[in-house]
């Protein structure tokens, strides 16, 4: 498989056809971070005692978007997710990480014919996309890095773990 | 104003009351990146020549996905964009930069109430991820970085720039 | 099952994994109630007779709104219905009954891993917005009352039916 | 206005013609209830002193279906709101009430050229299916009951205020 | 305007900038036609007595439909409409017109900054679509033929009348 | 099968009923027309050779809606394409149709309770709109015609082909 298979011979936009794929159990994880000042990392964290915080809020859309990805992205196949998961931590800076940051990791899986690696993504830029909106009042220079796939399981490619993924937690 | 504006005094998701805010002619401008191997990178810019290219897809779905930023971030507004511009570079390996990438810049306006901070965000966001869908076959250890606002003008907190925004183009 | 399995032992919201569950046939029966005053009954039985009536239209709007349920509450699967059923009748005052209302009923049905009571909830209760929508410029005071689940058959927990459901029709 | 404004002459539907009307300044509120056992109520005031609790998201849930209100109701305008909020109370049980529930009311707000009595409506009635769902497991016989407007101001009805609202909280 | 205006010079998508565009009074009506063989005709027919029947569904799809226009086309702006209007006309077969057909004609309006072409054209498109659902069981080779602009008013380009569109009603 | 199965015997709108059907893959095939002027035909041919031409756009457009299908038309039932497949082809003026045109074709594939001529012929309406919406600019006399079902595979119903599908091709 060494080219791009969503674009056909023509150089046509393609939806891969996966009718004969066979159904198999699958399922993604993946991460990324918010870059933050320590105010706005101070204000997370504090609100996270209390109800109605920005990282159950960030949480929750991040699952919603999960369930939307078809939606969003051209040529997604539609599919019946059977469970999503997202989970925000704030990380405190330390001396190899000076900066504050919040990590979120989705984990999503189905018994389907098509992988969901990218309703994971979408898992994690929406909640962090979220958790953006929720504090820009207070720091508009927050950043969104290192979104990407740590681990995949099932279809006809099996299982893969990204190089990096070993380190980043 | 020095703290989280969605977040109410109870500790309660918020979502902003503009209704007393005059409308003003408001844009933002966002960017991202997406890092990939020379493979990849190579795929995309011969692909390029041709129609139905990848980066014409991703631009698409980052026009589309601005436009539908309030249905995926909870506590954004409604808004009608009266502009949605989405450019996607590709940016060959030099010696400060070493690794391949796709330089993703986005630009909203409308007319209203309220900023478009989150749409410029999110039309970056969506667009880097169509290109990880559709390059996914051959890389799946692409990885999303810097996403960041650049600019934003109008409003009453007037223009914005990010610190690194000078040097980022 | 003494609690609630949506949020996990953390705190955290979740999608419950039903990864696991075998699919099986499944359906739920939901009810509700619009009560309204004798003008805007009559204008509702009166318009009956004629195409385009309002009745038809709440039912076209819940059996919509089934098939969005998993987009509208934020845990809940998304899954592929194979039948929705809404039906409305308009419920004349009785001696018991003494305020003149619409009664409406769903049933929805899936082969799946999960239940479909919140579609049958779902359908109800945006019929019955519809219902409002179309009737609050002559009666701004309806109130939409005793929506509930009647029945479910189905999946591991097996049949239920509300205590209250037995007189309910 | 005596008649069904959605039903034009010929008893077709009819979304009403807004074009010639102001844009004026407006807003509604509504409320509802879910009636419960005392287990789940319980269940959910306990679990509100933690992050993620049920309340927080049927919130998130209401608000977002605000937005969502044109999309839902099939006559219903495309409108802008500048503002919704969604307020959840636990009211444990009394001697003139004496089932525990959890009483839900929702603001609207728009300067524009229609009402948005449906939006408020939406949004209560989207919270309270989001708390059945996560508390379904446990409670099956939960009720929604007394969805209705309790104000609205602006337009050229002007005020009104729900007869039975002034005893209503 | 002798060129594509979604295109821009360097041959990228381009949703139209109208944020300098003054706010004016736009409306749009648009026309289709669906073709059927005479016992279809006549099942459509004889339904339209009852409630519920095919052209009050068709109808109320369209006016959804047309409130979802920039979701659909990707470089339609978001609009508020202030009018959805659809009106389906079964036309029997004449001399000159020898094959059974429904007429489907909209009209929409708002006040804004662009042009309400595409909704009018949406919203007669899915209501044939909806139409061919609704009797694909008992004729298969029904047609949807005919979809054009009528006429436009408002905006820079003023009012525009089909050519064809003084004879076809 | 001689009625229309989406209306019930009290004349009330249904959603067939699919959860008996067996699950077997299904497809559907299904084509349309825009017709144009020379100059707008022209237009789009020249930016064939270019990224991001009209053709492209319209192509993701329809690949897109045919993932909605179920959401536009009220009674469609929700379902899981595994394959979608749109292609533009314009067709320069001949003797016998002297008319530019550019002919759509899509292509919808899935295994499932129920067929995919729905997905096969929105996919073909919403390319068809929104290339009309790209050229609308220069030429607001286009019209989209001949939108049928070519053919169809799978389901108790079995192969069916569209009469005239012959000679479309």
């Amino acid at each position: 498989m060494s080219d791009l298979t969503h674009i056909d011979a023509q150089g046509n936009a393609n939806m891969v056809d996966v009718t004969q794929k066979s159904v198999t159990e699958r399922e993604a994880r993946a991460e990324g971070y918010v870059y933050m000042n320590q105010n706005t990392f101070d204000l997370i964290v504090s609100r996270g005692h209390k109800k109605g915080d920005v990282l159950a809020i960030a949480q929750i859309a991040g699952i919603q978007a999960a369930k939307r990805t078809s939606d969003l992205i051209p040529l997604c196949h539609p599919l019946m997710l059977t469970s999503v998961k997202v989970h925000l931590e704030p990380e405190a800076p330390t001396d190899e990480q000076p900066q504050p940051r919040v990590r979120i990791e989705s984990l999503c899986k189905l018994a389907g014919q098509t992988g969901v690696e990218m309703e994971a993504l979408t898992a994690v830029s929406v909640a962090a996309l979220t958790l953006y909106d929720m504090c820009k009042a207070v720091d508009k220079a927050m950043r969104i890095e290192g979104i990407q796939l740590l681990e995949k399981r099932g279809g006809k490619s099996g299982h893969y773990q990204t190089p990096s993924a070993s380190q980043s937690k």
